[in-house]
């Protein structure tokens, strides 16, 4: 079994290590929540001090042209967009991961309602994040779409004539389960169909290629594994293919004056911008945007070391470790891994379900500066707790020390403490 | 005529001076900008510095609930409500104002097509500012609706059977002309129509009353003259009358968790929630929602000397003013008042045309640290030179030396600098 000792020994052969010291995190924190809010940037604050007391303080009305306010969702989302597998233009940070979801799912449903209109049904997995399933039922709901909810096991055999869109979260937030973009992708393709990925857990936390992949449309989020803070603006992704084909006549139904093609005109007519452009909208949070740009600027840091494919490597190596630990030090607990043990098939986050408890474990841990989170089950799927492995400003003892936590916790019977029972779940 | 002396005499009695303590505006600047991008408060930057390092930095995760993140959009809501005659519970921060839009204009669009199917037109002003328009566009586009824009004179004339919604800006941009939002309001119900307001050049700039004009729906701007930011969240109002009878089958399009019945619950189907709270939709940036909330902040420390009732007052005697001295002191160079001589029909801003020359004009003014901007004419309408007044850090002085310096670049000839000819319009 892995010693203390061997996780030291790991970490201090490990070539990542300077990437820790682009974060300052809190005094006694071992932070596996990263999947559900990253980590805070030494860079950042600064960043914001300069955007909100200069560029707005001094620079006032002058600073959307003299600090390039205007140009930040494209330049912000070419940097999100060498971590994804695009290339400049195709990338844009703006609005929320939903909001943009409903842009992209609205445009894919209607070059289906063009080119096959007998194409009305929307396919996703039915342990999709709910909120994007919201959208999706809500889209369906005014356009006379079907949303068709599935296993995962089953998509293939689901695929027909009637398959518009598929639908799909790369890495599933429950379970840490990823898809085989590419693999999926072609399937999808070859019955007809139209595939929009989302990212959430995947942009910052494991390789993507969507245009290897030859994907149509993503979108992600900032505040995960991109660093970008609480509420960070989202992305929104578009195949060049498709950026080349767009007509006039197809808009995204957010029609605003950033995404027009002359948005500074002020015609009384909407005319979508081409491309990626017409994915914006409204005026953007620019000081939520600037401290995006600094999280990302953490990922990128990893690119002299090989970028996502190392940050990989040390990923797989965390997760792989946490879950040897586990099953060896917190043996007869009652955990049960939920997350695939296939490195192809595992994002960068490790699940452990347990009939009861799971809340309060959760809680006892965070009491104890071990952050993770907790997912409630329902009937069909059981109570979750959630450990997120950012390569980024997380070691191999970190892990030693987080199962160290977690034993004791459970050994202990610390978890049953009347403060950490159930009340209300966090978000 | 007033003089110089006359505008220091006011200054120093004005009960308001205290109310400029709150900002830090650059030296050698007049800012006239208010009403596109507010002034930084001297509060913003330590507050956003305090969401970036303690709450984000320190408290990670755990500050959607220590902090109160997850209540943010609710309450700064309650607090722009306080300037807009909203009652605690009917105002939302979120998004940006045409997204907002787009979910009130779609449920308001919905509300008619089952109380009153036949009404299926949506009417505006011509002269609305254009994203407005876009917005409505695209979705009558989607809906089958006529999209009918009209000139405000007309309004009454329009209102018909076919009538379903009037939208309209209540300060229009381009001209600081106001509505008469009790007038307009109980004769748009009159004619069976529902109406939503856009409060972008209002909240904050005008007393309004939203509760007692009855109105159905608002939507507005935080980074004018709510001083929030570049950029910052917009809010959303709802009428409690709508808001209590609004059931589970009306949805808002862009169906989101925050937006849900049960946002933690997790569900796979979407249930709206009761009120405003439904037209929240995915996670909002923080940081950004603090300083909108300063800025905020500063428009409600004018309570305790009568809100803005006084706010009105002075902005009142400062567009007066403005008036004034241009005519007197600018006469003869082709300046024409744009914006309403009556009160009642007043926003916070004063608009000048002139047959060329608009833009240089303000370019010269701006290389002079008078910022106000420049809004391009076409066909049916002139170029504007466009000023607003916000009354919480402008004095009577301050509107005496932009005049003095409107003067001097007109009878120099100073605007005619190649430096200051047309290249590119501003935001």
């Amino acid at each position: 079994m892995t010693t203390l000792t061997d996780c030291r020994a790991r970490d201090a052969q490990d070539p990542l290590r300077p990437l820790r010291d682009q974060f300052t995190l809190p005094e006694g924190v071992i932070y596996l929540d990263g999947n559900s809010l990253g980590v805070c940037p030494t860079a950042t604050p600064a960043r914001v001090a300069e955007v909100v007391q200069q560029q707005w303080g001094q620079g006032l009305i002058r600073s959307w042209n003299s600090a390039g306010w205007f140009d930040w969702p494209r330049t912000v989302g070419d940097k999100i967009g060498r971590l994804i597998g695009a290339r400049p233009g195709q990338t844009v940070a703006t609005d929320s991961t939903s909001v943009n979801l409903f842009k992209v799912l609205s445009l894919a449903m209607q070059m289906q309602a063009q080119a096959a209109p007998g194409r009305r049904t929307l396919v996703s997995e039915r342990s999709n994040f709910p909120t994007d399933l919201y959208i999706a039922e809500a889209l369906c709901r005014e356009r006379g779409w079907t949303l068709q909810l599935i296993d995962a096991a089953d998509l293939m055999a689901t695929l027909g004539p009637d398959t518009g869109v598929v639908m799909l979260t790369h890495v599933n937030y429950r379970t840490g389960a990823m898809h085989d973009m590419g693999g999926v992708t072609a399937a999808v393709h070859g019955a007809g169909a139209l595939m929009v990925w989302d990212l959430a857990h995947s942009a910052g936390a494991v390789p993507v290629d969507l245009n290897g992949a030859d994907a149509d449309f993503a979108v992600g989020c900032g505040y995960k594994y991109l660093n970008g803070g609480p509420g960070a603006p989202a992305f929104a992704w578009l195949n060049p293919r498709h950026a080349a084909r767009l007509g006039d006549d197809l808009w995204q139904p957010l029609a605003c004056w950033w995404g027009h093609a002359a948005p500074f005109a002020f015609t009384p007519d909407y005319r979508p911008a081409p491309g990626i452009q017409r994915f914006l909208c409204g005026t953007q949070p620019m000081i939520s945007l600037a401290a995006l740009e600094c999280g990302v600027d953490t990922v990128l840091a990893a690119e002299p070391y090989g970028g996502m494919t190392v940050l990989r490597d040390k990923s797989l190596a965390l997760t792989d470790l946490f879950i040897e630990l586990v099953e060896a030090r917190c043996a007869g607990h009652g955990l049960t891994l939920v997350t695939p043990r296939e490195h192809r098939r595992r994002g960068s986050q490790v699940c452990l379900s347990r009939t009861e408890g799971a809340y309060a474990i959760v809680q006892a841990l965070i009491a104890r500066g071990v952050i993770g989170d907790f997912r409630a089950g329902d009937a069909q799927q059981p109570d979750i707790l959630r450990f997120g492995f950012t390569p980024l400003y997380l070691g191999h003892e970190d892990v030693w020390q987080a199962v160290e936590h977690l034993k004791q916790v459970l050994d202990s019977g610390e978890w049953q403490r009347p403060e950490f029972a159930r009340q209300q779940a966090v978000t």
